[in-house]
């Protein structure tokens, strides 16, 4: 016990990575109120308003609409464990590092995966979706990423679940990346589970995965022949907890579920239109920018994600030493690449509370003077001048 | 989204339930620090740290010991998600809810159960649990829950892991209500694997799952045949996160690691024989009032949790009423019974932070008044010179 260990002193990042992105001081806030139990009446009240909060954020009127106690890979795990059995047929989009990992968890359940590849950076053609459900015999599930985090790849899925429903099939999307970005449509665009994220869009801290379960999806789940394979995740004994009977299943993240409470009060009061235009403008004045400073996007034209930005990194620089610098003497951290994208991109996302002019002002001028720093010749003043055209733009629109 | 919702302001509960415990306001402060990114060389320092501090708390050398991301379910899923296949024999020792859970768990993933049950409240005799171990052609696993939170029964422990390697099996021992209150000693006892939570022993919120694993767990784990089940709780991908290649694997709850490593700072300064102490003493209180108040415990006698009071509810008495009472008039929670206990028993728990003499104090007191004005005959004055003779005794030994 004579180790001593020192006092938390985590320094004060402004986060413009693909998450976790800034919190606002009154999550924090909310998350420090008084732990009570997990069925205390005071919970309850705040898990009532939780699903309803959810429902108006996920645009849906879900009944099994509640937050998983874990972060968004729990999300997944949630969707998959109880959507999928051995043998099950499934079609999965794949351009990235978050599609590639429903096809790992979905095999592990002793699915038959049928993969719809796109080169990293490029969307998927919804045409070569609707041929592989059509190669499947009986394809259960339909799944795919509608942002993908490694690529910053914008994948239309607006048709998806009408595709998906053609052929038999449930449709699963993966909105970590997008929900309280860009606009998430569950029950428009007849989307039958979904996962996100406390830690992006949402800008809670990380800790939950907000999902959603449409009737459709949850005939399938109660039509099961072999019990979920997983304890935690199983939906049928976590819906009696977040349901009526209140039946105890697992002790809930009491703080976590606080601070997403405080956070999607947070999106009510600002509105969901108000939130995707906010992201809109800073997306075009944060890509307005990089473009002058010379930085190439990686995703494909017409698909890039307003809220990341995925840019090739200069020829004969060291990423990773511009992103130190960023943190040693700005506190900012920007991410890397994943993957085959590992050392030749960086990811710089403005999600959430992360979406702000000041944010993407001071990014931008210190990329500038990082880059001149290091030899890459920059017109001075351009990132600056090129953001601030394209916040013009949108306020003369 | 025209609902409106309240700002959050849960009841300052005294929480004297199973857990969640009481939280030390210096944990709150500690999860309100800012949050940085899950590979910021910040929060690398963090888990680097949170590491040697459960080692400490563990009592154990093992490399592999860290928090899982979810809540102690989360733990228990981890434990046997890695080191259960199908058809592998398990045994598990059944005498409460949490032992049911794991024989639950255990059967989704396909294990050949054995189970080896003891009445609620009473412990399971270690010659039945070896006779099953021996029964079994090649039992991979022994299982068994340390201390039962439905029946606030104290499971002897300290042979099963000679005894199980003995048999060839590995030892996994759920630790959920146990570790921080009384000892859990990982390597003297040879247990391969074990998981606890962060909300009851360790007093910080609920949301993570430390677990510890053993070499000889590793290499059960390194030879699986068959793909982790899950990949959320897949323990090679994890490892590559928590060990030396910080590969990113899920963003994990950063506040909730600050809570973890300041309630695990407060542990290491205060002493774990000091913590074991004062639970004990609190313990002799709490339980010498309850008994003075005429309240006769459910678990066998010489096997009860210091930490964990289980008192039979007197008859005629309407359990719910008596603890809405607690509620409403004195602000604290304890707990009513689970499965066949359910109504009958109230669990009134001193774990971690909640075991003071004052919050000791308050229930023996609020609970007297209680049952007085339902008409239960209780010498009045009773159950606090109880306590107090217990906390005298103990002073002066």
């Amino acid at each position: 016990m004579a180790i001593s260990f020192p006092e938390l002193q985590p320094g004060p990042r402004l986060l413009l990575g693909p998450g976790p992105s800034n919190v606002n001081p009154r999550v924090m806030k909310a998350m420090a109120s008084p732990v009570v139990g997990h069925l205390d009446v005071d919970f309850v009240r705040v898990m009532e308003d939780l699903k309803r909060l959810l429902r108006i954020v996920f645009r849906t009127a879900n009944e099994i609409t509640f937050p998983v106690s874990g972060t968004g890979s729990a999300g997944m795990e949630t969707a998959l464990m109880n959507l999928v059995e051995e043998g099950d047929e499934v079609v999965i989009g794949i351009a990235g590092v978050f599609g590639e990992r429903m096809a790992d968890a979905a095999g592990r359940l002793g699915a038959r995966v049928h993969r719809v590849e796109a080169p990293w950076g490029r969307i998927i053609e919804i045409e070569r979706i609707e041929a592989a459900l059509k190669a499947a015999k009986h394809p259960k599930l339909l799944a795919i990423v509608h942002a993908e985090t490694s690529t910053g790849a914008w994948q239309p899925v607006e048709n998806l679940g009408a595709i998906a429903h053609r052929h038999g099939a449930l449709f699963l999307l993966d909105a970590v990346t997008s929900l309280g970005c860009v606009p998430v449509e569950i029950d428009h665009w007849e989307v039958d589970a979904c996962y996100s994220c406390t830690q992006k869009g949402i800008s809670a801290p990380p800790g939950l995965a907000p999902v959603t379960f449409s009737e459709r999806a949850m005939a399938a789940v109660r039509a099961r022949k072999t019990p979920c394979r997983s304890w935690y995740f199983d939906l049928g004994m976590i819906e009696r907890y977040w349901g009526a009977e209140r039946v105890y299943h697992h002790t809930a993240p009491i703080t976590m579920n606080y601070a997403l409470y405080e956070a999607l009060r947070i999106i009510a009061e600002e509105g969901l239109e108000a939130r995707f235009s906010r992201h809109r403008e800073n997306a075009a004045a944060i890509q307005s920018g990089l473009a002058a400073l010379g930085l190439e996007p990686a995703a494909q034209e017409g698909y890039r994600l307003p809220q990341l930005a995925v840019v090739k990194v200069p020829a004969g620089i060291d990423e990773a030493a511009v992103r130190a610098e960023l943190v040693r003497r700005y506190n900012i951290e920007i991410a890397g690449g994943l993957g085959p994208f590992k050392g030749k991109v960086w990811r710089i996302g403005t999600l959430g509370e992360s979406s702000r002019r000041e944010h993407v002002t001071l990014v931008l001028g210190a990329l500038e003077m990082i880059l001149s720093g290091m030899g890459i010749e920059v017109a001075r003043g351009a990132a600056l001048a090129a953001a601030d055209r394209a916040w013009r733009a949108t306020a003369a629109a």
